[in-house]
């Protein structure tokens, strides 16, 4: 049985045949199949490291099939679904579940920006986990999007029996703080921001959804079960190791940065799709470089 | 023979049958048939206000079939088709061009935000209109996107023969300044805040696509006819007259504003789509009021 | 008799002597006094363009003191006098009237970000009305200050007697197209933004308070007598001409490019106070060459 | 003798004569005498809960020698000299110096945005680190002053031996985290935010400048000594009682609160000066309701 929501997970890429462009199912599967040999908690299919803003539906249905017969039953497959319209988010959860997802995430719509009051929220929200056949996890990411779900937003969506709880990708931690406290503190509170997934932990965080750990995975459990154990000092020293590296495949050099990272540590990241652009040579150096440091070499 | 890319456009908003919530493409034909009584240059499909975010490819393709069917071929119909991978705007600009669209109109990719420097921003633009067999005109909206058209991306873009022209979609006239004297001081630039329209054509802009229009056509062509003609005391008056319509039907009450406004003046506007929010009874009866005050009763 | 609030006004740097770096009063009344030979307005000495943040009290009445004493009875002498506190604003009014300034020119207090609601605004502003002996101008610059001077806040102040009138130093024209039409349309609304100045005055604006008239005064007067008189396509011209020397002596390199041009065209402009830095060697070859073609050499 | 720069410093509010509205020299200093019999490490006068930019130098000297003379020796008394240019910063700095300060916190200049690169603010930390004849406390606060001092800024100015520490005001807890391993993990980093203050001594945070220790000064000194003695448990919920009134008298009311706050719990808060206006009576009910839960009542 899978155990609550909490612990590590890889938003994972979305690897493309390097000659046709399209999805590479296999080599999806076979990331994820040699990261379920960790500790991870599972694994988040279609989020933004996904690229799931530049796959249509069909493709988006090929990479949740193909993560969902590599994660085992007893860890989660989490699967982003967020879409501008209330109902392209609820088809979407509906055919992520068919395929077998155990949970969706869904980010908030953002493109009409001044219409996405509270209450505009709120009402996407509670209609999207009334409709969706399982839980759904709020996400909050202000930089991509402009918005922000604030506590009173998903203190109100934290009442929903289907709301599983919540992700924050930014580096604030008071907002998490307070969403913790939730239910009793039993809310599930996932950090979406490795710099800062420690403190996060120490405020309350069930676990992290972090690029680095797709990279890195095995030094990402070993900061989370330091933590759980109460071995600060590892803990720390472990979330510095990991900043280096999660910086460069996530907030600097972004998806590219991430893909390259793969490619360099024997997974298969491959080329990001247009609008992205490839990285430079000399981030290539600066993430080769920075890969053997981390990894102790 | 169709005429420059100039003059007034209305954003036509999408109909929506108000018992499936499907796409009502006779309603659409309808508005656009009698917005075609006036002396508008032609009309924008699939824009921002045409809640081109939350319909799927097939509802889209409806719109612009019924779109194409009313307005004069002698007029323009253009069309959004900005997506957030390059591969899916080129399939959509295909999309519209095979469904008779004169030009399409292409947003910028937002969502990496980060990741859209410049060469990101005039990669993707090339590659669209490389492959669109219709003439792509550029839109700037940094409100809804956080992303900006700069003078330098949109001068690079203006060398390319399948760029038509761009849309500013804010009160800055900076920028639209600039890009008028680009090719020798022919490059089509198109207003997008009504507010600012007559400055904007006075700063050399060569018409506006300004969702007032669809409620109050036969103002925005005076506007419009009366600055073409140094009528500038007119011009400046229907100016003001517009502004506070154009206030009620976009930047304060969105599109719910606007459709609102349509059918309190016998187009077919209807409701929004979730999350989208009506509006309430008060700004219904601000919206009669000010529509009363502006049609002179 | 000092006519309206309108025309053309340059906000004046301040000289600082090139060895003590303590302020230059000479060099200030002699640059003002040459400027009077045009057709300027006025000035508007302690702006932001005159390093106002950078003085102390003592300089600053140095610089008005100056100022007066080159300016003409019958054209207007600006002063900038916002401060944090309103008992700060309130004092530099008054040392400014004593001192001979035909009105204060007032930005809003913007530290408090989060507290500066329009009731504080407003609280404020009439406060500082009020109290002082000259009448007011009001002062929305929401780029240096993060506060937007809204239309339903200058509506408020403009109800008050000594307020003289508004100055909007941005590139949108949305508001300015609202503030004009107060006082039945009486109420003064100056231009900071050269760049959209021709704009600004055919959307009802009253004149500009622009950088680049200290620069190039024949010039700006130029384009304001060409636009009151009708002359739009020379009116056009010269606002052409004028914005990339404008963009190089406000909005690219501040107040270093502003002193540099000054030097450059015979006035004394000399060095920045510290923080500011003074501008490359290239910056100032690029600035060079700008004004050579712009004086049509 | 004064220890390493650590612990908890309340920024003491300026409290006013309710009568005369100038500083109130004698209510100040009971203020900190009282504060200094729990367990502070110090405090800071002058900061932005000071009021600082709503004072005039004169009446800054008044706060800090009040303060001085109630602060022991052994303690630190940190005092607030930020200003938008260098020589007026280097001259307070001076001047605090003089009156007995023992390091200064210095915001960064903001006033003008666009000229604040990397280089012109380490310019200007550097000029002012030279001339202090105390140590330079760098202060990182992006809300107010749209500024933020990253990384390579902050290591830049580590190397200079008059730089004592840094002061970040934000929820975000990345760039905490990565500033805290300079000068090989000695460099002083304090928390100004005091919802996340717990999670970012849990990431190596020295301790942390909070406006709600002047109100819960013993809470927020066991919070930290929970902390140093590894009880997280009682961390953490010694957090989350101060989360809540730490919202209440800094980020949702601001120094009004504060001084309601302080008004109640028997310290001389008093009136805010304009701009700045007074809680509402309901607000005023809503802190007391707070308190007393807080403190057990």
């Amino acid at each position: 049985m899978r155990s609550a929501l909490a612990g590590i997970f890889p938003p994972i890429p979305t690897t493309f045949d390097s000659s046709t462009g399209d999805v590479d199912a296999r080599a999806i599967a076979s990331n994820v199949s040699r990261l379920m040999t960790n500790g991870l908690a599972g694994v988040l299919a279609l989020g933004s490291n996904g690229e799931a803003g530049l796959l249509d539906d069909a493709e988006g249905d090929l990479v949740v099939a193909a993560a969902r017969d590599a994660v085992p039953r007893d860890r989660w497959l989490l699967v982003g679904v967020g879409r501008e319209s209330t109902r392209a988010t609820v088809a979407a959860a509906r055919r992520a579940a068919k395929l077998g997802a155990d949970a969706v995430l869904v980010r908030p719509p953002s493109y009409y920006k001044t219409d996405m009051t509270p209450e505009a929220l709120i009402g996407h929200y509670r209609q999207v986990a009334d409709a969706s056949p399982i839980p759904v996890v709020l996400y909050n990411l202000p930089g991509p999007t402009g918005i922000v779900l604030t506590v009173p937003i998903v203190s109100a969506l934290a009442e929903h029996a289907n709301v599983a709880g919540v992700k924050e990708t930014s580096p604030e931690l008071e907002r998490l703080g307070q969403w913790v406290t939730l239910r009793g503190g039993s809310f599930p509170v996932l950090c979406g921001w490795a710099p800062v997934v420690y403190p996060a932990l120490m405020a309350g965080a069930a676990g992290g959804i972090l690029a680095v750990a797709n990279v890195l995975p095995e030094q990402c459990v070993a900061l989370y079960e330091h933590t759980r154990a109460g071995r600060h000092a590892e803990a720390l020293a472990a979330q510095r190791a990991l900043t280096r590296i999660a910086r460069l495949v996530s907030s600097v050099h972004g998806i590219a940065g991430l893909k390259t990272a793969l490619d360099l540590v024997g997974y298969r990241g491959g080329a990001v799709r247009s609008p992205l652009l490839p990285v430079s040579d000399r981030v290539r150096d600066e993430i080769t470089q920075a890969l053997q440091k981390a990894r102790g070499h």
